[in-house]
């Protein structure tokens, strides 16, 4: 089986069914680790680099997870497949656009990725549909375990696991959710919501990550500090004092929009529906934008023939990387809008 | 058979089945007459007035139009009625608001009307579907003939009918059509084409008359000189130098956004099927904006579910006075648009 066939689907973790899967998207926790024994990247030189790669590379291969996952050079990958590893939120943009002797190792479900010579010798992330990060952090446990009985871990009594950048060093955890957040949003209430969060020292990013703005109520949450505190209590102080709040709100700003509103929402729900049902060339934020209300309009009831897999498929296949693969052909801007509602229209008026 | 059944339907002048019907929506011919006799209602008392209403009406009533017409008076019909003929191009807004002892003759499938003491003392007016204005030239000249027999007309050897405005002096007459030209707005020739009509001394006027800014494509034009011309020439001259070129432009245009732009155009066809069969409210002037691309779609082949009638018989009963008929009650103009999208789904997604 060739990677290239999961292009055409979405993995667990985008499937709709976790829990509170109307405003949280996924669960993602990811892990930084260096090798002891080595240098930093941002010291080593390119040989040394490639022997850390092939190290890693190695243990890796040696360790039962060797079964389950494709490794990749990075450097050997073409830029639409690492446009695509990069929209599927399995290699971050510093890996893909880097010149490090580096690589991935991603499972078959794509629910965990392994990143070699990102910003560390090691990242480690793992994804669950909905709101999961117990069972993710312990899931990625499992994997860190797994993984330190073939690599010995730079690790300081004191500070705990050594990192390239300060802010992950400690636990070199962090934990984020993908939230979607409509009714907040029309009810004007984000900028409380974002205010509150950064004074709670999270950071706020839009859908595609680190330098991506917020676009149709689509949010990355995620923790900053990783030192000083052990990592279910990072965990469960997102989730007690960011995330169950932000839940209860835009599930009451629903209510109160439904109560008040009912007939405007139900406009801009089934105008959404009618947009991307007809369109027949779209740009990639308008998109975004009519699959907030699609969503809004599923978790209310106003919409049967969707569901939330598909229009969390569609997040992803609406993507430029993800539109080229699938049309096989390199596209200019206009042609991908065309290809885009073509493959809504698709998706929208069969699934 | 009541009047009132019909503001459910639209009449035959409507139905999209004339020559050239995919741009020229209507044609409509009217006559000024004054009764020799009786005083210009400028400087007729009440009373007077009533007089010539009462005349009229009788001598009216002793043709064979008696047997086809409802014969009403404005005074005693209520705001929304009066509001539903000015709507349907049966009476005029001056009819409408006017506080003259004054009147009208309607024909059962609304092709012709006749209105007593609006500005002159009679108006008479026919309308066809397309581009027949000589036609409903023929048909006007027989009515006028009928009545001729009845009333005697106020005619000078020297200047033709006589009328209560000098433009109308003459002939009396005034020819006009309603025009669909959305390829010239698109393709940013209106302005050309809007300062070339006034070149020839025609009146360009938005969908509801006198006084109403052009919107959504849809524009009436008409003759304003009617004195030194026979009524064939001037029907004549308006066809050669004004409609006919307009036909071939908008056609042209039309060729050129099919072959140029034709995705940009499918776009915006399909997105307006998409958001009339969706939308829960919709104002007026987005209703006219996107029954213009549905009648572009229809021409063009792209849009086989709604017919040209369907699209006529909208710009009618979208309408206040008629959403309020036909709603059976009073309604803000929140409602209207509530309503007016209902109204629109029901038809575009039935007929």
């Amino acid at each position: 089986m060739n990677l290239s066939d999961h292009y055409k689907s979405v993995g667990p973790w985008l499937n709709g069914s976790g829990p509170e899967s109307d405003i949280i998207v996924s669960s993602r926790v990811r892990l930084a680790r260096n090798i002891a024994g080595f240098l930093f990247l941002s010291s080593a030189s390119q040989s040394q680099k490639k022997e850390i790669f092939e190290y890693i590379q190695n243990q890796i291969q040696s360790t039962k997870l060797n079964d389950d996952i494709w490794m990749m050079n990075i450097n050997e990958l073409g830029e639409v497949e690492k446009q695509i590893l990069t929209e599927r939120h399995l290699i971050s943009r510093q890996l893909a656009d880097g010149n490090n002797e580096s690589g991935a190792a991603i499972t078959h479900d794509e629910t965990l990725s392994l990143m070699i010579n990102e910003e560390d010798h090691l990242r480690i992330q793992a994804m669950s549909s909905g709101l999961q990060l117990h069972e993710t952090y312990k899931k990625i446990v499992e994997i860190d375990n797994i993984l330190e009985e073939k690599l010995p871990f730079s690790f300081s009594p004191q500070y705990g696991y050594l990192t390239a950048c300060p802010t992950n060093v400690g636990t070199g955890i962090r934990v984020s959710v993908m939230l979607h957040l409509p009714a907040l949003k029309i009810s004007e209430q984000m900028d409380k919501v974002l205010r509150s969060a950064k004074d709670l020292g999270l950071a706020v990013r839009g859908l595609y990550g680190e330098g991506s703005e917020p676009v149709g109520d689509f949010y990355q949450l995620s923790n900053q500090v990783t030192l000083g505190k052990c990592e279910n209590k990072i965990i469960d102080e997102l989730i007690e004092l960011a995330i169950n709040p932000m839940i209860e709100y835009e599930r009451r700003a629903r209510q109160k929009l439904l109560e008040k509103k009912s007939v405007v929402l139900d406009d801009k729900i089934h105008r959404a529906c009618g947009i991307l049902s007809n369109a027949r060339m779209i740009s990639s934020d308008e998109t975004l934008y009519m699959l907030s209300y699609i969503r809004l309009g599923i978790y209310l009831g106003r919409i049967q023939h969707i569901s939330l897999e598909t229009t969390n498929k569609l997040l992803l296949l609406t993507q430029p990387a993800h539109l080229q693969f699938l049309c096989q052909k390199n596209l200019t801007p206009n042609q991908r809008d065309e290809y885009r509602a073509e493959l809504i229209r698709e998706h929208i008026n069969t699934h």
